[in-house]
């Protein structure tokens, strides 16, 4: 972690405390990368610079009086181009929208703003946010940092934010995630990405791909980073129904969990949805054994459901509601947009109504029969990816085999987290997943940051050099 | 309301987005008034004059780069001097804690700052929040500004609150209230006091009277203000168990609630716990005459229950409550408390526990009574006080009588609100209540905005020009 721009969110806010640097240095700093590696990485759609620099300013004008707004004040941050600025840009990624101007501020955004963060731009996304594969053949696919060489893919959808922070040109990023659009991204940057329980952090403001299975997420360089963002983030919202009720997240309560003698489930690979690469293998059964060593009962489970089924169900829930809401602007002939991405919505208009909702109906049933399974556990564990990334020229956009352990997330309203799983022997980054029961975020970040701290595989960073950085 | 100084909020954010003056300006005129105005009104225990112009610069920094953190940014605001912040002092309003140092920042604070408000200050308060007179024999009794030639009352325990508003030293100010300390010194002030429903406000980070009873309130120029700051401050916090689970407030619903066809339950004159001045009972009738002419039923009811009982059992549980925090406190007769609180605090160590679990153990029977009483109507109507502000030297310390309308609400759970009333024949104010059940802000601030615009007493300013204001 010797290069600043690796830094966590923590270690920029105990830096900018301790007067090491000023809030518009580290923005500059950001920047500076950003107008460097912009032409090849392609991460951002918008880079607010001046905005950007004025708002660190204030922040650092905020500290000099003696107003903290807390852990996110003055520090850098990127955000998906789903999430609307009243009066700026926001695209969801489509070259149809390139002109659309939000009317509103989203929920999460406002809550970053009043933590004193400041916006760096807009990253690029999957158009609609409906691709795993991190393909935008129409505004770009933002390049993967850990191949300079060859251009492999940056995970999707959110692969914008995801290129962002792990290339250095932002501590953190927000995400979305409605089939693994956060912890894919990850994976394959070699960064965390969390995907919080349904409802958690509002979704007011954001573009849908699906209202029933989207999450805003936190994409960042540590597990303790997610926490802190996850905490400014999360909490009832007025403009989002189905955050009513649900209790604020404390982010400092996971800190408290002690480690040793909890228990881990274990995805049993007999029940593997699809074949899983040697490199994602090593590192799931790395994994466990890092627990194991951390006094952790590491137990392989059988699950009470396969998970080709909850992707299955997750991908039609997704394509009928993804029509119901895009529907419209895709059937006009004349707009450009991505015909993976066309196709992919126009399947939502032949589903039947009563499958939806037998999807949707039997959501209570496997989430119930999850929360009995997880009963005595605190997260579940399995590979976020069957594979490192792969290159460009290999993306078969009819398949989907980035989401198989990722969708049940989704279906089952659960928690989950993707962190460093070490590298290939071609040094590309694999990724371990956790996952637990709604509003288990708790114990899931506890476990995480153990095995982050046990593994050590979040400290590596791509080298850049050819790149002038 | 030709001088600027009594703006409300709303028209402050107005101005300030039409680019007709900066924040700094703004920040500038309270500074410049407070100045003038503070040797003879005492509001404030600490002005923080250079924090708060660099506040108010970085807050017109943040709009310049596009940044508007909603109806507050930008706007100076003085608070209570048992509000917490890190680092600065935090009395209480005793002398006894003049050099205390706050070790936390209370969570309405930290919303406050979040959304981009300016502190002006601290404001004095009784010592330790009990008393409704508005005295503090150790560190100066602030002195109303409706009448500069005979010191009155300001109205306790939020009497620097009370004092900066209705002076025009501050747009608006926060207070507490555990038995009428936000609605006594609004009354005598002739502004807007809200104690909005116990819960509703976290309580975190700030010095307790009575933690049953205690709620944060705003103190302000308008209704509507009242509700753009409840709007900012209230929703569950993790550091306040009593805020979780209570929806969030939309500071914008009680707009759309029509007045008319509305039904208003008046107390019966019969039902009054002590003698009214005609100047109040003539603002309470009035205040009926204008709710009618509105198309509100108004309808007299009798109260299931004697006002005078659950001000005595509200009292009894202050007492007990305050005796457990504050008892070790004034047992030291070294230390410099004054008499009156002292003896306040001391009756609760004779207060027999069963007494008290009763007096708490009552409370849901008549929470639910009021409730039952209630349910066909938005609000009960009563005085706020049986008086205007008396001279400094007719205060009579033993007793409580400008509680008598207020301390209920406590005890009951609810949220309540005292308007101006208009003025007794020496010019002096007089207030008029509204109560509603737990809960029921809605419609609370739905009828308190009606009968606002509906009676216009809100707009007189008093006249400061002897002090060069």
């Amino acid at each position: 972690m010797a290069d600043p721009a690796f830094r966590s969110l923590a270690e920029l806010g105990r830096g900018l405390r301790e007067g090491a640097f000023s809030a518009r240095e580290i923005t500059a700093l950001y920047l500076g990368r950003i107008e460097r590696a912009e032409p090849r990485l392609n991460a951002f759609v918008e880079v607010y610079r001046e905005g950007a620099l004025a708002q660190a300013e204030a922040a650092d004008a905020l500290l000099r009086a003696g107003v903290d707004l807390g852990p996110l004040h003055g520090l850098p941050i990127a955000l998906k181009d789903l999430i609307e600025w009243q009066g700026r840009g926001c695209g969801a990624g489509s070259k149809s929208w390139e002109r659309r101007r939000s009317a509103t501020t989203a929920t999460v955004l406002r809550r970053l703003l009043a933590a004193g963060a400041v916006v760096l731009g807009r990253a690029h996304m999957v158009e609609f946010a409906f691709g795993g594969w991190g393909t935008n053949p129409l505004l770009g696919t933002p390049w993967n940092p850990w191949d300079l060489t060859t251009q492999r893919i940056p995970g999707g959808s959110s692969n914008g934010s995801g290129v962002a922070v792990g290339a250095g040109l932002a501590p953190a990023a927000l995400g979305s995630d409605t089939g693994g659009s956060v912890r894919i991204p990850a994976s394959v940057a070699s960064i965390v990405g969390l995907k919080p329980t349904y409802g958690r952090i509002s979704l007011a403001g954001c573009v849908p791909l699906s209202w029933s299975l989207d999450s805003i997420g936190p994409m960042t360089r540590t597990v303790e980073d997610a926490a802190i963002l996850l905490g400014a983030l999360a909490g009832p919202d007025p403009e989002d129904p189905a955050t009513a009720g649900l209790p604020a997240f404390d982010a400092d309560a996971w800190r408290r969990l002690p480690v040793a003698g909890r228990r881990i489930a274990v995805m049993d690979e007999a029940d593997f949805p699809l074949a899983v690469e040697p490199a994602c293998l090593a590192a799931f059964r790395e994994a466990q054994a890092a627990l194991r060593e951390l006094g952790v009962s590491v137990e392989t489970v059988r699950l009470p459901f396969r998970f080709d089924d909850l992707v299955e169900r997750n991908g039609l829930i997704i394509a009928a509601e993804a029509y119901a809401f895009h529907g419209e602007t895709i059937a006009d002939p004349a707009r450009p947009i991505g015909e993976a991405v066309r196709g992919r919505i126009l399947r939502g208009r032949s589903i039947p109504a009563p499958d939806y909702i037998a999807a949707l109906r039997g959501r209570s049933e496997e989430i119930a029969r999850f929360g009995e399974l997880m009963r005595p556990y605190d997260a579940l564990l399995t590979p976020t990816l069957p594979c490192a990334p792969v290159r460009l020229s290999e993306v078969d956009e009819a398949r989907a085999p980035l989401a198989a352990f990722t969708r049940p997330a989704n279906y089952l309203e659960a928690c989950a987290i993707s962190l460093p799983g070490g590298f290939d022997a071609a040094g590309l980054p694999v990724g371990i997943q956790l996952m637990a029961p709604g509003m288990g975020e708790d114990r899931l970040l506890a476990m995480a940051a153990a095995l982050e701290a046990a593994t050590g595989h979040g400290a590596r960073a791509p080298d850049l050099s050819p790149l002038g950085l």
